[in-house]
């Protein structure tokens, strides 16, 4: 079980069990996997009980950024210090082996544990939400209005440092047995990705307002 | 806050609790989504601390199956009882808003908490491990070489009982503050869809195999 050539694990539990070689344990690469992932799942405690919610993130820096409503259960338990962990994943394909047990999906996915800290300074909460804006549709905070004073007094900022992480990732090629690749059975990858249809217009929007740089570029790189 | 609409909620801790009209009680609604997604996320708790991990999974009728090695701990604890909370996602937009606060993501998720249960009885571990290849890839069992005993022996099948679920479900459209619709910023929403490349075939395929109907038609069916 060797994970020399992916850094050395930061801790054993996040030491990938399971396919060891498939474990990477550098920032640069989860780092890529969370700021490509659109959405994350979050997993708390409740009560005793596992919770895994779907949320937009941001990541500057060494820091995850989350924003929400101080009514959900997963902004109340995050702004009081809560341990979380972060998961986001990218499917990257399908892989179809000889064997039905060798299937499998290629997919990258990273995952960060650790306690949730309620933002409070004004300075890193306007950047944090600047970010997460930014993070689904870049360009996207400066063209459209600002925060009020009530919008944002109304909205929990909180952070997870991305200190114990790790990442697994495994690619879209075939792994059959070897008396298998003697078998007349198709076997290949069909690519997965996430793609970009026409922007849709509000049925308010004012005449003459024409589409927006971020939305012109988010088409553009999410068109095959 | 009513749900009337959507059906009763299971229990309090699975009520949608920020945007309630958001919420969806009703199996259809969770078995749908459930059934489209490719992955799932699996929340667990490991020494007190959240854990979460992508896996695959399929719905039979009210059950959730999951394959995996021994060697995992998410499958280590799902075999002796653990609660779990499974959380599928799909993404089908950025909403594009003229405040930065109301910009969203039009989005699917379905969340099922329960005890997991190990699989012993072969024919329900022959049907699970069935469709769970076939959650992915439909029609694909029948085409690849089925499990050998020593495979079959190498795998646990858990399960966990749609018994306590819910959803929760935004569209892709606006939802502005009043006064906002008079300003001259683009509003609206992108599209997103999980589109098939071409299937690229191993390099190791025998001559004259060809691609088979099940990759031929989830190709179809994930072309824009």
């Amino acid at each position: 079980m060797s994970t020399a050539d992916n850094g050395p694990a930061p801790s054993p539990r996040m030491t990938v069990k399971r396919s060891p070689h498939r474990g990477h344990y550098d920032r640069e690469t989860v780092n890529a996997i969370l700021d490509e992932a659109m959405i994350c799942h979050v997993g708390f405690i409740v009560d005793g009980s596992p919770f895994v919610i779907p949320t937009i993130h941001a990541r500057v820096d060494d820091m995850l950024y989350f924003h929400g409503s101080p009514a959900t259960r997963m902004m109340r338990l995050m702004k009081i210090g809560a341990e979380v962990c972060v998961t986001a994943t990218l499917v990257d394909g399908i892989v179809a082996a000889r064997s039905v047990f060798n299937h499998s999906l290629g997919f990258r996915s990273a995952v960060v544990i650790g306690p949730a800290r309620l933002i409070d300074s004004p300075g890193e909460r306007a950047s944090a939400l600047e970010a997460i804006t930014d993070a689904v549709l870049p360009g996207r905070w400066a063209e459209a209005r600002p925060p009020s004073r009530n919008e944002d007094k109304g909205t929990l900022v909180v952070a997870v440092s991305i200190d114990e992480f790790s990442a697994k990732i495994r690619g879209n090629e075939v792994s059959d047995e070897a008396d298998d690749y003697d078998l007349p059975i198709w076997a290949g990858a069909i690519p997965l990705s996430t793609v970009a249809g026409t922007p849709e217009p509000d049925g308010r929007l004012l005449d003459g307002v024409e589409i927006p740089e971020s939305v012109k570029q988010f088409v553009e790189a999410h068109t095959p």
